[in-house]
């Protein structure tokens, strides 16, 4: 299935799971949408915070399309889930945007790990939480944002777990794509930022760490909800963890070398 | 103070010690003089381990000079140290070779982790080891060697412990120099590549590594020593670990990218 055939069934309501190894070929994408009032103060959040917010693409204010990423992508019904934040609090899991579309909303794409774990998988390096058709687990770090205007809140982290030599092929791996989060920002042990309980992620699903493995953590596309938290708009947007938009865009061209 | 200056300091008899952190911006490498009747065998030994064993240059029959590495260099002389095997057994520590020196003897030079040091040291990463003035520490694992006539034996590696944000770093960039070991081959637990005590290295000075740091191991230009040691030929003659020749290659010009 071609990038643009797994948007038309999504936009179709036929698939509402995590896209974790679907289109592996092409980039997937976290999704911000955010008033307008707020979108100059975002932007100068990624850009003080590229390892977590690298961003892909940002859509005119009030357009749903976003052309850099794929011909016809309408962002309010091509993911498979979203997340409706008011306040601060998340309000509400929508399987489209259309009731909430407004005038004034700016959509934003931030790269996703989903992008370097198809090279990792291509170079032979197993990823568990795939293999077992989990979602990746993702944990609130204590590790403070950079703050922009409302905007900061803590890193949020993908976890993967490798045995050393894997651990650093994928250190390797990933620094080649600063697009989807680049290299890791940790690895070892979970409480040096701040995590208590590997086996309870804040978001995505639990996979095991086995004796003989280190847990690798990257800066993760979830970490603008945690902002939006931190922010307490009254109306913030953002896509379901895992469930990602698909963008037409190969993975190998957001390669630095 | 020059590579070919501190070559002929050491030449007078004037410096006998590490070489760790001399000549900074130079390649430093690693020694092996063995009998031309087993020279085949262990170039062969070298293309079957090249993270261990990465030639930079090899002699003609008989003579002791590199040009590749530098004019005038006399690997003879320009050495702190040496040692002498005799039947796999370290027989004799050497401030020279002048008085063994044979017609038949073919000389190796290995690309030494010194040169990645210069680089990590460079961008921020402390070397604990160089702060202390130590010479590194290095272990023989279990890890075996991919043997080649009578070369055989088990990998030694070099450790430097990093937090997990500068380990990350250093995997970076030694990545970049595959003629000097390039990535490390392991870290975190010792004890899953055979190494029982940090504390107890098999050859240079142990160094601490704290609660929040993690061991990080690369293949280490000693490992030929060990290939000797396995080998048991009558002759075989090395630098003695962390007692480099130092090149008049600039560091920069090994890196891949």
């Amino acid at each position: 299935m071609t990038p643009a055939e797994f948007r038309r069934t999504v936009r179709a309501g036929r698939f509402r799971a995590s896209t974790a190894g679907l289109c592996g070929d092409f980039a997937q994408a976290n999704l911000v949408v955010l008033p307008h009032a707020v979108s100059s103060d975002f932007l100068r959040f990624c850009a003080l915070n590229p390892k977590a917010c690298p961003l892909l693409a940002v859509g005119e204010p009030g357009q749903w399309a976003l052309p850099a990423l794929g011909a016809g992508i309408d962002v309010r019904s091509d993911l498979p889930g979203y997340y409706l934040y008011r306040n601060g609090e998340l309000a509400q899991e929508l399987p489209s945007l259309a009731e909430v579309w407004q005038d004034d909303l700016v959509a934003f794409a931030i790269g996703c790990s989903f992008s370097f774990e198809q090279m990792l998988l291509r170079a032979g390096i197993a990823l568990r939480h795939v293999a077992q058709h989990k979602n990746v687990a993702m944990y609130r770090s204590q590790i403070p944002n950079k703050a922009a205007g409302p905007f900061g809140g803590q890193l949020v982290v993908s976890m993967r777990p490798f045995r050393a030599a894997d651990a650093i092929r994928a250190i390797q791996i990933s620094s080649r794509f600063p697009a989807v989060h680049g290299a890791p920002v940790h690895f070892g042990d979970p409480a040096l930022i701040g995590i208590g309980d590997l086996q309870r992620p804040d978001y995505g699903d639990a996979v095991e760490v086995l004796p003989d493995e280190t847990p690798v953590f990257w800066a993760c596309g979830v970490t603008p909800q945690e902002a939006i938290r931190s922010a307490r708009l009254p109306l913030a947007i953002a896509h379901k963890p895992g469930h990602m938009l698909i963008t037409d865009i190969p993975n190998e061209r957001l390669a630095v070398f």
